[in-house]
């Protein structure tokens, strides 16, 4: 697919992803590695740690879940020229838990188009 | 160390973290998974695809320093009861690129202590 340049986006665009399902154990291996939590660890019956927290049983880590979004944005139709890069957020929510199982996709919408003040040619 | 409570917090606090150092292969392992664009995958001096980029050379995914950042936070000394759990940032900013070999620590300062408003005991 032909990449997007600046002059390509309009106000009010939206671009679709396809699905990625989040597997239980990747759940458990993404959290021993970034975010060793019991929330994110152990789904264990015997040991309750998962299900008397606040997310009361298995949840991904939101760094996880953030990062599979990355994956689906940069395999989405956004397709930006120069990559999908940003240097943060004014405004992120993680809403609700993911459990293992769930199947996650992004819709993205052009909410303005305006030139970098440093590198006009950018946006 | 023992946990944290809400009571056990005052503004003005700091709280230090270890360190970690972000390792080039799992720069790219992890950007293949998550975040497969040049500039998180490829230093190869015959391919100038990251070089060319933004970054002009291999730079870690933002998902992956954020997650760096977590693992950080739950050894840090910060250490609060009921785990680090959080439903968003208001302000999040990756204000400079993280290159291979890097080490990364995290500290922490309490800014405002508040209960919950729906659960009075929590905060």
């Amino acid at each position: 697919m032909t990449k997007r340049y600046l002059e390509d986006f309009a106000v009010g665009q939206t671009f679709g992803s396809g699905r990625l399902r989040i597997d239980k154990e990747r759940i458990k291996t993404f959290a021993a590695e970034f975010d060793p939590q019991p929330f994110h660890l152990d789904d264990d019956a015997r040991d309750s740690n998962a299900r008397d927290s606040i997310f009361r049983g298995l949840a991904a880590s939101g760094w996880h879940t953030g990062a599979i979004t990355m994956r689906l944005l940069v395999e989405s139709e956004l397709k930006r020229a120069g990559g999908i890069v940003g240097t943060g957020f004014d405004e992120f929510r993680w809403p609700r838990p993911v459990r293992p199982g769930y199947e996650l996709r992004v819709e993205s919408e052009v909410l303005e188009v305006r030139s970098s003040k440093s590198r006009p040619a950018r946006g």
